[in-house]
């Protein structure tokens, strides 16, 4: 395969490019799996760090550069580059400096949180050297990095094809296998991060409003909160960020040695991009997606602490709350949760189906539903039964009306409304749970009110609509100026038809 | 001023090219006031059509050409040209056409519902030649456009003296003077309009709710909801949309001569890209805008018709309905819709503001209110109280802290739950009205639950967060593994610090 004179021996599997934590614990995941690997960074120190920490974990085998053109050289062709850097013009400027020394047939792998259009555009301009490209999403922070993410790859099969046993390896590993795959063209794995991501921040909200619940409205300390996280974490609920929810509750203050962690830090949520992005590609692919939406906001609006500590001297809640059993509250919030989970879930579903019609990459969903069931930060035991779903029927139109996620929802729908119920008594904001079940109720709606709008679009703006009685589009002559604008239509359009 | 032999009677002050309804009957209002249009259209069908009904309402001075060079030959110097063609290449291609015949200080402007960087761009390209552009949203449909719509143009300020004296006349009037004004450079007036439609969206949707309840769950014919909103229009809620809601429904179906038009109009929403991009726009400014969002995101919902008939014969709602007074249900609706209004415009308004603070717009939001006054589709009573809610306190932080509508907002609350708890009981979608009490209770909130979504990120993360008692940014060791990481991470920062 190699026709060079070096031998694949002293050669290395692959490389990384790219040392902040990330990088450096993929180096030495991809290592520890028994692959050799040349490790880069402009700066030395960090190579350094990197080859000592693979020293410590018992000489796995990297080797350190700091130069992109020694750091090509030590790999074997076709050469496999992973790229861990900032996502943004840092992406193009190594990619630049690597492609230099790269030649046809070699693969680049951007591993970072990359807007997708930017990775077909790198992905066109590496082709026409012959250079293949992957965008590739890794979720499961600095631990997944080094034990096991979810790998969610999109470029060209043959690109893959290169990759595979080093994923497959890699990949935190499930029941089934790997969580990893192949999800598409490129830009595909690229979007599929994002929907992850867009689903995580959907995941926090709706668990900070039942923690926000459990502290104000039932009056739990941390360490019963901590338990309850824990209980729910045991059942259908059971995931990673409930897990985390129970152990972060229960962390005592090592700063002051008084009280929890939790009640000294600040409620300003920052956040990256693409939380961002899953928002606004929703709204581009015409897909609501209001749980995920209303978790965004909730970012931006805890964001504005200044403004809420004035606003909470000048605007009023209610002052009288309802008497409901603290038991009975425990118990609806779990079901609350879980519907407004399968609702974010349906959301991104959602959200990867119509852009995978849009530019026909072909998503597998079940294959997305895989890929996320270990390694990443919204793995949940929710995931398998997704799966069970979008394998089940691969054109299902939306999660819920999968026949067990229907049946699931219909029997906790009640409890649902409850908790919404109840924190529209207490002025206690839901945004995500309550916007979830405003989709709930939206979408079984056979009739909506958008009748009135498509009348008022019409009355204003003569944007026509359909009838359900007859084939359209319709005008309706509403007063009599639209019926002059109307026969002035006409007389235009008949005008028209004679030239 | 002119150097050409031509005089100045025998050429046109102001021409406008192309001639669908809007463009049409923008020329016929120019020429009403008096200026001379030159109206241009690559149809001569239409230009036929323009020029004479400008006889038919009494020989308005409007000359009609077909080519660009013909067109702009007829114009005063400097000469100002409105496009009125659709947004995107078209409005490239004509400026390219007329701009080839048109010289240093001349002015385009652009009519239509444009994306904001276009004009930002055109006015770029332009400016190398010398020639002055602006963007200008107009609203009020094919009526305001003939007798007064809202005209939102942005630019430099020497092309807003040049059409001052046009706009101030062909806009609509109220109490204090014209719906139009400088709002600031190119882009501002796209902007502006384009928050504008937003509210629309906003605005519709939450009237389609009220419709809703009205219908489905109060019981009324459509004969006694026209009356209700008839009487809403002579109150707080005043206002175009609420009016032409009031007609809608008495208007009987001439097609079938059976019962109402509104029952035959099919419940799938339109749309074109205003709204999409003012959720867009949103998120990319960071600011929440869940009532404006929820809107679209209902039109995304309803297009998904026949989805919706399959998923009502799966998900099921409540059947066991509470039991409340249908007088106290009618008032606490309108209650509850002048609130979420208040919110909606609070959010367009919290669009606004960020956009102009981050391109230094320097937009006066008062004058926004003012010229949303009339013309235009939101006008509505409620203007004159922002409007004097800006002008008191033109850093106001949210609308809903100005004193007099905090206080709007407090007695009205009550009810406003009230009817988002009676949906959410009878499994009436409400997600406009739901969204607003969320927004109104989150920002309100002194304390959001965003400390355990902060602590969250720092667990799987390492983002850190912000203390409560000291500065920052702080890390926790929230297990033994993030206790290795952390010392990796001090050992790394140690080494590079060396270098």
């Amino acid at each position: 395969m190699d026709d060079t004179s070096e031998t694949a021996g002293d050669l290395c599997d692959v490389g990384l490019w790219g040392l902040a934590v990330m990088g450096q614990n993929f180096a030495l995941n991809m290592a520890s799996h028994g692959f050799k690997v040349v490790i880069g960074n402009r700066s030395p120190a960090k190579v350094d760090l990197t080859v000592a920490r693979a020293e410590d974990e018992g000489n796995l085998p990297i080797v350190g550069s700091t130069s992109h053109e020694d750091f090509i050289s030590k790999l074997s062709k076709p050469r496999k580059v992973v790229l861990l850097v900032m996502a943004g013009q840092a992406v193009d400027d190594t990619i630049a400096a690597l492609a230099a020394h790269m030649e046809p047939g070699d693969l680049i792998v951007d591993g970072g949180n990359e807007w997708y259009p930017n990775s077909i555009r790198r992905a066109e301009e590496l082709e026409k050297r012959g250079i293949l490209f992957m965008g590739m999403g890794i979720s499961g922070g600095e631990e997944g990095a080094r034990n096991g993410p979810s790998l969610m790859p999109g470029g060209k099969r043959v690109a893959f094809d290169l990759m595979a046993p080093i994923l497959n390896k890699c990949a935190a590993q499930v029941d089934d296998g790997a969580c990893t795959g192949y999800l598409g063209p490129i830009g595909a794995g690229n979007y599929v991060k994002m929907v992850h991501n867009g689903i995580e921040y959907g995941d926090m909200q709706l668990i900070a409003e039942v923690y926000d619940v459990l502290r104000g409205v039932v009056g739990m300390t941390n360490a019963d909160m901590s338990k309850q996280f824990a209980r729910w974490n045991d059942g259908d609920l059971s995931s990673y960020l409930i897990e985390i929810t129970a152990k972060i509750l229960a962390k005592e203050d090592d700063v002051t040695g008084k009280g929890y962690v939790v009640d000294y830090i600040l409620d300003k949520t920052g956040m990256k991009g693409t939380g961002r992005w899953t928002v606004q590609e929703a709204a581009e692919q015409s897909v609501a997606a209001p749980t995920i939406t209303a978790s965004l906001d909730s970012r931006y609006i805890s964001g504005r602490k200044a403004e809420r500590i004035e606003a909470s001297k000048i605007l009023n809640g209610p002052t009288e709350f309802p008497n409901v059993s603290k038991p009975q509250i425990i118990e609806d919030l779990g079901a609350a949760l879980y519907c407004a989970k399968v609702c974010s879930y349906a959301q991104g579903l959602g959200i990867i189906k119509a852009a995978s019609d849009t530019y026909e990459w072909d998503v597998d969903l079940s294959q997305c539903a895989k890929m996320w069931k270990g390694g990443c930060i919204i793995r949940a035991k929710l995931l398998d039964k997704i799966q069970a779903a979008m394998t089940n029927n691969p054109s299902l139109a939306n999660l819920m009306v999968d026949p067990d996620f229907a049946q699931e929802l219909n029997t906790r729908q009640l409890a649902w409304r409850r908790i919404v119920t109840l924190c529209v008594a207490t002025g206690v904001p839901c945004p995500a749970l309550s916007a979830s079940l405003s989709y709930f109720d939206s979408y079984r709606r056979e009739n909506l009110p958008a009748n009135l709008t498509q009348a008022q679009r019409d009355f204003f703006g003569g944007h026509t609509y359909e009838r359900i009685d007859r084939e359209g589009p319709h005008h309706c002559a509403w007063t009599k100026k639209h019926k002059a604008i109307g026969d002035l239509n006409e007389r235009s359009a008949g005008e028209q038809s004679k030239l």
